[in-house]
């Protein structure tokens, strides 16, 4: 019975070296692979093992085949999308949450695991500045949290639901630069995709709060129903900030349940000099953002408050004969606030990410990063031949070659293709937009610098 | 930049030495821990810390505060709700997946996660004997994967949904033995409790096929639009296998999708003598089992299988701007199929379990669980103090001491509190009954035995 766990102990200890050496070297790597579709599952075999293998084959398969075709996110020049700033520490949280393998379906079935996720939950809120009476819980992402947030509010706008499914003319809002994910829980839940209204930005990108009464009123005149507003803190093309306080007095005169989207941008927040962006948001009915993006933590992890987890439990408990506890009434289950029921031991890897780190290394982070993108603003600024298309208040600086869309199209996949770096896209007010942003734990200003030397140089 | 990185080395070497004496040593914890609701909770600090700790702090305090209020899940006298077999090798696979920290949104965002997760899941699905056009896409848990199945199941039956919202009327069907994640899943898609039909099950609870037919006719008669079956393999108060084959064939009379729910049996259907279980899969339109269940690997990881991949990506499709990429037509995008955008490295984990223990490996230890099942219905059977309550097919036996509920969960309670083990319960034919669930990689006979003992010497 003990040889896999020697061969776990003789493998475990080469692989944490191999992860040290990974975190110290990331930049050997191409950050993104060069490889083609099907360029990995055709070198490996089309059936499963018959008899098990050897453990170093394993290994010596993920160097030499697997890490080939990975793309590198925990590179310090990935700057595509939104970062993830997975850490070291939290890489042994994960470890110990494998091998402890516990599942927090109701408080018995570990205690640890609740008990720890409302403490780190706490600590998060806490530094977040939200007020105490807001219930955590972790999710493994902010879409699943949308789903839920949707699904909370539509259980408070039409309590009928649950039991006799949804009717028509919910209708939900959200600023046209709201996640996608908003729009496809929307359609989960049965809302409809012509049922949600994507309100007009401003020049800046922000939701528009005048427009938002204007079609809710419109709505209500149709004879529709207006049950939930999505508010924008960080968006995916832009890290635009909504106006959360003055949607949040919307919200409230009509009714609606707000949720509000900062799985980008929330962490910033910490910091005194970005309180700001959250001013209002203690009015949320939801609130969700990521540790899994900028936040030191590995995927998935995903922070989801409520000050109203009554109506959050109304929308999705149901207690099988199989699950009842004798501490039902005394401790929290979180199975009851889920979709899904089981959970793994995600806590931990943000316990051992806050307390290494503590608030003065995640500010001292955040504050680098940001320096980081205001100063890649600046060079954009500086150069005659680019523009820059959004204000930067995090580490995303968005630009364009002042030229065609194709020309920065060919300039994006001409970056992309020295593995050097790999950036990504969007379109802002009908133009083809480049992304850099800035965010993983070892990025360094010689990295942005050499990136933004890069993009120059490849330029038409 | 690099004390993280020494601390992550040095603290890596001691936590896997760590977790090698924990999966040697797991027999000396207590199952269950022995604490009340807030035991852990009071002895954290109620805010996090301003200044980062050192490493052996956080470390200390996980083996002192931690770990004693983790309830077992990997003790080999786990027997609680359904085994989890988590292994070394898959605990490997984890520690690279949160250092590599990669995210299969896209193709292009890690080739290496999404061709992972497309040839570990054809290996599984050959191992199973289900059809090659099955697709596969790993979800993190069975409940996950049922909202999907009702989402899509919804989109075959009402397409405008997806556009206009749901429309009141579908009715869904699952035996009165199906996990609540069908009704939690049918509630949040928006179709109703109502709507929800508990068909009745036989002596064995296995759904019957003759009720479901005569429930559908009675639905369409009243005018309601029948339009998706679940069936079980392995429910989870009894592990009862539903009849597949001929739950098909009424799903297929009537055109309404068929989801089949294996989360726990499914990987008995690797053994020949268990591939009845399965009889009939390959005509459902969605297939759900849990490796994380009863295969070897630690939590999350649960394998969905649909044979419409077409109508699952109709009901999640939403591709917005700043995600297209120049691989859209020739490679697979997983965030099309899912609620969930971001996506761990899951396949990992699995891909080094399946290669470490091979088909044999897998096999032997499924065989080795049902053996012990087996073994200890008979005792069950032998002892005129007790009764056996449902077959026993896999590693679950269901017993009651023969006399009242109140004694049966006093018996329970009893014998939790040794935190020699841990059993737990369900109510089957309105009374209350206790649940031996084997599956842990480690448990042995000797296990079972003591365990046996046990409940024997603590009856009344």
């Amino acid at each position: 019975m003990s040889k896999h766990i020697d061969d776990f102990r003789r493998a475990g200890h080469e692989l944490v070296d191999w992860i040290a050496d990974y975190f110290e070297d990331t930049r050997k790597y191409p950050v993104l692979p060069p490889i083609e579709p099907g360029g990995l599952a055709r070198q490996l075999p089309r059936s499963g093992p018959g008899q098990g293998e050897p453990m170093d084959r394993i290994l010596e398969d993920f160097y030499k085949l697997v890490v080939p075709a990975v793309t590198h996110w925990n590179h310090p020049r990935f700057m595509a999308y939104f970062p993830s700033s997975g850490s070291p520490p939290g890489v042994l949280g994960e470890m110990l949450s494998a091998a402890l393998n516990t599942n927090a379906i109701v408080w018995k079935s570990s205690p640890a695991n609740t008990e720890l996720e409302g403490v780190t939950m706490g600590w998060l809120r806490q530094w977040l500045g939200l007020p105490e009476e807001f219930f955590g819980i972790i999710y493994d992402t902010a879409s699943t949290g949308a789903v839920h947030a949707i699904a909370a509010a539509r259980e408070m706008a039409d309590p009928e639901a649950r039991l006799k499914g949804g009717a028509r003319g919910l209708v939900l809002y959200a600023s046209d630069q709201a996640h996608s994910s908003v729009e496809k829980g929307a359609i989960a839940v049965g809302i409809g995709r012509e049922n949600v209204r994507k309100i007009g930005s401003d020049a800046e990108f922000r939701l528009k709060p005048d427009l938002l009464r204007r079609a809710i009123e419109s709505d209500l005149q149709a004879g529709l129903k207006p049950f939930c507003v999505v508010a924008t803190v960080g968006t995916t093309s832009s890290a635009s900030v909504d106006p959360v306080a003055e949607t949040a007095a919307v919200a409230e005169k009509f009714g609606l349940w707000l949720h509000i989207d900062a799985a980008y941008a929330g962490p910033a927040a910490i910091l005194p000099e970005r309180r700001w962006i959250l001013e209002g948001a203690e009015r949320a009915h939801s609130f969700v953002l990521n540790p899994h993006k900028w936040l030191l933590t590995s995927a998935d992890l995903s922070a989801f408050y409520t000050r109203r987890p009554d109506i959050l439990r109304r929308a999705f408990t149901l207690v099988p004969e199989y699950l009842r506890t004798g501490q039902d009434a005394v401790a929290t289950n979180l199975m009851d606030y889920s979709l899904a029921m089981g959970r793994r031991f995600r806590s931990l890897k943000l316990w051992f990410v806050l307390r290494y780190y503590g608030r003065d290394g995640v500010m001292e982070m955040l504050r680098r990063h940001i320096a980081f993108g205001q100063r890649l603003a600046g060079a954009v600024d500086a150069d005659p031949r680019f523009e820059r298309v959004a204000p930067v208040h995090f580490g995303l600086v968005c630009f364009r070659y002042k030229g065609t869309d194709e020309q920065n199209q060919k300039l994006l996949d001409t970056v992309n293709a020295t593995g050097k770096t790999f950036l990504s896209h969007t379109v802002l007010n009908g133009r083809y937009v480049i992304r850099c942003a800035i965010g993983n734990f070892q990025t360094t200003q010689e990295d942005v610098d050499e990136i933004w030397a890069l993009v120059r140089s490849s330029a038409p």
